[in-house]
């Protein structure tokens, strides 16, 4: 039986996110900027990093772990380069501003770079590469997250999803829009196979023995207890498939992102206290911008990325397929879609927004 | 039965190669680069990209299609950015001189990067992103290449292999260093697959259909006549081992070295003229160079990046693994081995040296 859902307006639900951060003691515009980043997830498809997690941002805000009126500052800044301390805040407003600042930089220098330490989930890293196209620049962002990927031939879960997301601009194409996990596939594609009982293809994920597993259950089951095991880099387990290519990826993710700002890093990220009580994650993020006339004029580079994309597009089908995707293609037209149709909430979303409402005393008028 | 093959010295190697590119008309200091890079690929195993090459550039500037004294100049420039006709020279050379600007941009503000246009297949792109070490920054290099991979649900091949390297400094630990193709694997490991009469993985590569095959020869056979199919990216075919995320980081690099430079891509990569007679390849690459002190101090980082790569070694082992590694801890154990032991070269490799030698009226010292 399907799922039934209800479809919200987008500027209603923005609005309610929005009181929701302000009522846990978020600045007007911070709360605006978070809520965004949210409801642009939803738009575009990726409802994982949307507002069903609302929920725990404002556990984290309640719990402190969040902190809502952080003291961010620059600890550290050249002419195209800016290393923030986010003060564990909420991940979202200060990777916005950074990015603003490494688009300043890129302005006035080329390029602009700008790394966050001590930060939380920081939502949809295409958010803030996408960020650059308004100014015709190329955008990049990558950030750090919770333990769940084991590197080649280890069995223990060490780094996180750790995506990239890389933004070009095109003339009259839609712009290429990147924005991946390093990890074969997230933790939440495993919550619904378990959920439909399906078995996994093996080459997502490992078990406790660090052994490719067809078992959903036993990995979030073994995610639960620390027990070992977890989800494979791109490539899978081992190097036949180049599982070592997804790990390098992964690593590469950890670097820029934490060990150049100074975040915490693989099992040192969402760190506890002596008696198990979650402290601050210290997750790490990296943002960078280019300008395209940095390289030669824009006029030109956009007609060629239109030329790209379109042949890229035109290129023969392989049997059984129906179509040739660029990156940004599936999220712009479902972002189109929902933009007329509204965002679908599934029940257990839309009741974790009631919850919300209730505990925070707001009105829920979605 | 094993190949017999010689080991040679690694000085006298570097040697042989100059003095074919000098008698073929490259400047001293090219030819030294040249080589350089050749043998630095022999050195760290990556026997594919090393003297196993010789003859195609050797070839390549008796036919003209590579320049052997070519007209290179920055054709756009900023504080942080360069963009370089490479005049159809060597792709070596230019390459070199480029990646030295970047880190010298980088010098005076926090980064620096250098695009190239109208170039030919330069080395092992590890070798640029290495350069970086030396200054203790962060080095990047990617390269477009020849066309052999599908896009994802594509039947022909659009893109190259392109690969993306990173180099990060440590302190007392070995520097990371990832080179990596962005398909699953290189076409050469297709050849040795055929030679050994071995079955594919399913995942490697597509027949002419674009359906995952195990026949190797039968890629091999549709690449000569592009008769369609290819190599697969990293992930394999569709989407289920999440193909479209190496196709992503395919495009990233094809867009970054090509699109961004002005360099010729997909299709227009390696021309021929209307009598089918090749011209020169118009090859594009892409370089980078941050200051780790740009973010914060350099000893932090570095004792940081200890800890780091550590933990990645010292963690649990999956079940049968016998060791879990570090990008480029490979590469560097074989080096320190064939500095000690000699460049082995397989007979075929030897043949072709001694072919060249008795073209060029060079001695033959190996």
């Amino acid at each position: 039986m399907a799922e039934i859902t209800s479809a919200v307006d987008g500027k209603k639900l923005l609005d309610f996110c929005v009181r929701a951060f302000v009522k846990m003691g978020v600045q007007p515009e911070d709360a605006r900027i978070t809520a965004d980043v949210l409801v642009a997830a939803n738009l575009r498809g990726i409802d994982s990093h949307g507002v069903a997690r609302l929920a725990r941002y404002v556990n984290g805000l309640r719990d402190g772990v969040m902190v809502a009126q952080p003291d961010t500052k620059a600890i550290h800044e050249t002419p195209t380069t800016v290393t923030i301390d986010a003060g564990a805040g909420l991940g979202q407003p200060v990777s916005y501003r950074a990015m603003k600042q490494a688009i300043e930089k890129a302005k006035a220098y080329g390029c602009g770079f700008a790394t966050i330490r001590n930060s939380n989930h920081y939502g949809i890293a295409g958010y803030y590469a996408m960020m650059a196209l308004e100014e015709g620049m190329i955008g990049m962002s990558t950030t750090n997250a919770a333990v769940l990927v084991v590197p080649t031939f280890g069995r223990d879960a060490v780094y996180g999803t750790n995506p990239i997301a890389l933004a070009v601009p095109a003339g009259q194409e839609r712009s290429f829009v990147m924005d991946m996990a390093t990890s074969t596939v997230p933790r939440g594609k495993l919550e619904v196979y378990h959920r439909q009982e399906k078995p996994l293809p093996l080459g997502w994920a490992t078990d406790e023995k660090g052994v490719p597993t067809a078992d959903a259950g036993r990995v979030l089951d073994n995610f639960a207890k620390r027990a070992g095991g977890g989800l494979l880099p791109l490539g899978g387990a081992g190097e036949e498939m180049s599982g070592h290519k997804g790990y390098g990826m992964g690593l590469m993710v950890e670097i820029l992102s934490a060990v150049v700002p100074g975040a915490a890093f693989l099992s040192g990220v969402y760190p506890k206290d002596e008696q198990g009580k979650p402290l601050p994650a210290n997750l790490g993020h990296f943002f960078g911008a280019w300008r395209v006339d940095a390289f030669r004029p824009a006029e030109e580079f956009e007609a060629d990325m239109d030329r790209f994309i379109r042949e890229l597009k035109g290129g023969a089908l392989a049997e059984g397929a129906t179509r040739i995707y660029v990156h940004g293609e599936k999220e712009f037209e479902e972002a189109a879609r929902r933009a007329e149709t509204g965002i679908p909430l599934g029940p257990k979303v839309e009741a974790s927004l009631k919850q919300i409402a209730a505990d925070l005393g707001l009105e829920y008028d979605l």
